[in-house]
């Protein structure tokens, strides 16, 4: 336990410097908000090391991830973030060094994203690091993954797939050998560093009738959306947005179209918009929302049309 | 994994019907909480199994001490609870049975303490069973732990050291042979479950001038809350109140005293209110709170006056 900081020093040293008025200076029991004239969104996520990311990732983005699907989800709803809180559980190993990288990491995002630390807590545990992240948003008008209805345009943002195959490529180095350096970089960095799509936001506020964010696949998270919204979808997987080094990728190994329609962590957004919608640059329509129960059709799926009732990522 | 919920399944049947309408029936990204009038007191805690509960602890149990402890924090802040999230991270061994005991005990204090579930994550871990969890409560007069003055009164409410001598004798059951069998089970309850005092959430409301939950051991929160408000104090060690069957266990054996007054997981409250207050019955007043920035003096220690600048539990 030589030279590693006590709960209080780091505390004080690492986390206090992000910590927004609201968290009194982490010296109390609980953060004190003003009073919301909005409604607030509030969302949790839980990352475990060995299950959503390695053990060795560099720690500051670990960090950023850990805080970045959640303000995805923010995202999701047309919510402005406004803070958060940290539960971090610290494996026997870690150091002084480690949990610096950590916390600046955290607060490069919490500045960048002007979601600052609002409380938290800190503990030991003889497993894996464990972080839970609560953040909270502003949401004027909060966009639920209910609203679809018949008629509806089918969007989604950014490209897809890119961090299932950076996973692939992670995994296993020695895949997709003929992909440039910064193609397979392109890949891996979309794995390692979500880009949760706040700049999204405005427009999901004044346009989408209902929305989520894309973490556990676009397949699954589709059936995720019209289930919760009683409808179904027409999906023409030609329309659906891929960037040029997943293109390439999937250009090798046509087995990977599947990897990228039902892999996890991209981290865009999937929502729906009335007929007069028209999607800015980088928005894609990749199909319609039709009336019914049934699981989404998926048009051009590689092994033909194809009921998907059943693909999703689950880290469960 | 035979006979085993899904993600899906195991919300939609044990957690759902836990959730309070801003949960969305826990559908969505994130919950939706209406515009807050009175500002929020938002707090978060995490367990992990082995370090704040033992593994075979039972679920319904475990499940009530996650929440209870940030309940406890609320009380302290005299927060009316409004809800919580709650991510978990099940082992590999985890159970139909005993997670449908978990979410059984969770949404009996949800429904007792009026604290609906609002949003959630599970996860897999390879390590410990891992709970975090987020609670929100209305503070219309939020009580810090940096408001204590000169002049003011000191008081803690119930018993202390209870928790701490049930953890005794949970490691060690022939620890304290000369205690009858409910005096054992009065400590061994209060170690296994808090009991958040969120009845004294009216009178912190009107009297307290500072306050905290103790649940780190008396004498180091004390040093936390002098520290916090800039002044120091003085307690007198005979007036700490303690249970009948706390007061056996010390009889038996005198070094347990300092054990009762440094051990965790009180939670009890430790607050200041001015000359004029007359604490009700189960408020002990136990020292007053005096200029200067030294660690408090705790008069009646056993090795004589004290000065307890390091005496805290940490889980740490």
């Amino acid at each position: 336990m030589t030279g590693r900081y006590s709960e209080d020093e780091l505390i004080a040293t690492l986390f206090a410097p992000l910590a927004g008025a609201a968290a009194l200076g982490l010296k109390d029991d609980a953060a004190l908000l003003p009073p919301q004239v909005e409604p607030l969104a509030v969302t949790t996520d839980m990352l475990v090391a060995g299950v959503h990311f390695f053990p060795d990732d560099p720690p500051s983005l670990i960090a950023k991830k850990a805080l970045r699907v959640n303000l995805s989800d923010l995202a999701a709803k047309a919510a402005t973030p406004c803070g958060f809180l940290l539960s971090i559980a610290l494996p026997p190993e870690w150091t002084n060094e480690w949990l610096a990288a950590f916390a600046q990491g955290l607060g490069e995002d919490a500045r960048d994203f002007r979601a600052p630390l609002l409380g938290g807590d800190t503990s030991a545990t003889p497993g894996p690091l464990t972080i839970a992240i609560t953040a909270m948003g502003a949401a004027p008008r909060f966009v639920s993954r209910a609203g679809a209805q018949p008629g509806d345009g089918l969007y989604v943002s950014g490209a897809i797939g890119d961090a299932a195959l950076g996973l692939l490529l992670r995994r296993d180095p020695s895949t997709a050998a003929h992909l440039s350096v910064d193609q397979r970089d392109a890949l891996l960095t979309r794995y390692l560093l979500p880009q949760p799509r706040l700049d999204l936001v405005d427009l999901l506020r004044g346009e989408a009738k209902s929305a989520m964010d894309v973490s556990d696949g676009l397949a699954g998270d589709l059936v995720k959306l019209t289930r919760t919204s009683g409808v179904s979808a027409r999906v023409e997987i030609a329309r659906v947005p891929f960037s040029a080094a997943g293109r390439a990728m999937i250009s090798g190994d046509q087995t990977l179209l599947e990897t990228a329609l039902t892999g996890g962590d991209d981290y865009e957004i999937l929502f729906t918009a009335g007929p007069g919608f028209s999607p800015p640059a980088g928005v894609a329509r990749i199909g319609e929302i039709v009336a019914g129960d049934d699981p989404p059709i998926l048009d051009g799926w590689p092994a033909g049309s194809h009921r998907a009732a059943r693909l999703s990522f689950a880290h469960f």
